[in-house]
């Protein structure tokens, strides 16, 4: 992984945190790899999460009726976003790999990291309507989600109470990062450290520090390829009807969240080796 | 509805945009019918998205290793939660039904709307270990999404480039709204009005206002029973072996997004009438 930068975008509060921790772990592993390592430590920078004109500089084009998508495109291409958006850009852009190191708040990113993704991810720049998914801006990076959850693994397993984590994960996965192209890693689950004891939690980072040994070599998630989809209006984006027949009859059929009821083959579980 | 009292969450930033048009249409409905309606328009009230210890007065419990749900939780207990959302607190108290507008950011809510969830939603407040799901918090209210796309409606079909609406709501429907005990109602989806003509977007406000008529009498949406779980941390929560065994045989499974890959039986489409 020498010569690999590596974006580390990170929402905790707190330096004692055991996110912290296991931030503080990939920044050392990576660094110790020869990789470069930034970190964009949302809630330290005060991290604007909010969507609204003050990330347009210069005239607004309808001030009358702001659209955020359409103002903040132009700006992009006019070099007139806000300053801490330029910031980030610049992070993404040389960034090989990109890892989300968050506590999961409410099945998905905290609200800050949320600000991240709309303010960051600006149309134009992150994707086009000609670029998503396989044809996406970021399809030579990649990217994964690595977070702590309050409650224990069974309560996420898809018999448990709160269902199975790979669907509350398959808008971030899928949503976010699939969409904009990058090659998606299985996501680094710690789950309920808060309700761990000391000595386990730090075999928990012995575990993720030899997953991060050859975190960049890992074979993706796998999502339905985009072209299996008819790519226009007239079709209307949908899977199609050869591809269909033909996984129809597969005893998996397609491993991808269209599937998500059906058990995943063993290299596609999304869960950490 | 007369002596019902609605709560709209309302995130956009222009009052010239179809979400406004339809909060407004909302509105009136609902005031015209005798229900007492309040807005939290949380651009205009410049909401902060951001859990931070600024949503904590007087002294923290632990100021070395700030934790958000505890600190917070504690704050509610000893009223001293920010003001602000106190405010909020007090208009869920009243609300029959809660009705979430927006547009759809990255398959979710905007930031600022997650800060409101994270933030308002405090445990103690809003749901404890004991008061989940069937025995949560809100089980005698109400609770809808209602949102704008950028895409069109048969992108989010199962077959769609997008995948399935229904487990990219999952999140928000199951994990923050039923979680809360919430009884949920089907989304109000706008597919794409941006790219819809303004003649064929004013029938769109139609249909909302004749389903607005008989909102509170619908069907919620079904969820697993939470009674169908061993409720306790040595069983892990998960689905009794007995009721995994009652629904093999049937042709729906459980209708819910543990079984998401299922067709769901008519009655349980999450797909307003």
């Amino acid at each position: 992984m020498a010569d690999k930068t590596v974006l580390i975008v990170y929402a905790h509060q707190s330096p004692k945190s055991f996110n912290c921790a296991v931030k503080d772990t990939t920044v050392k592993a990576l660094t110790d790899q020869g990789c470069k390592v930034i970190v964009s430590d949302l809630y330290a920078m005060k991290f604007r999460a909010v969507a609204t004109a003050d990330d347009v500089k210069g005239k607004l084009k309808n001030p009358q009726h702001f659209l955020y998508n359409e103002e903040t495109m132009l700006a992009w291409k006019e070099g007139r976003l806000s300053d801490d958006i330029k910031e980030e850009h610049r992070k993404l852009e040389q960034a090989d790999l990109v890892i989300f190191q968050f506590p999961l708040y409410w099945f998905s990113v905290p609200a800050i990291m949320k600000g991240w993704i709309d303010r960051v991810l600006t149309l134009g720049f992150a994707y086009t309507l000609q670029n998503l998914y396989d044809n996406g801006m970021f399809k030579k990076k990649k990217a994964m989600l690595s977070f702590t959850t309050g409650g224990m693994e069974s309560m996420y397993l898809p018999d448990g109470l709160n269902g199975d984590i790979n669907v509350s994960l398959w808008p971030l996965q899928s949503g976010v990062l699939r969409f904009c192209g990058f090659q998606v890693l299985a996501p680094q689950i710690f789950w309920s450290p808060a309700h761990t004891p000391a000595d386990a939690r730090a075999a928990l980072l012995e575990v993720w520090k030899t997953r991060l040994q050859g975190l960049l070599d890992e074979k993706p998630l796998s999502f339905a390829p985009t072209g299996f989809f008819d790519l226009n209006f007239q079709a209307g984006f949908r899977l199609r009807s050869e591809v269909k027949e033909e996984f129809a009859s597969k005893p998996y059929g397609l491993t991808t969240a269209h599937h998500l009821g059906k058990p995943l083959p063993p290299n596609n579980q999304t869960k950490a080796e």
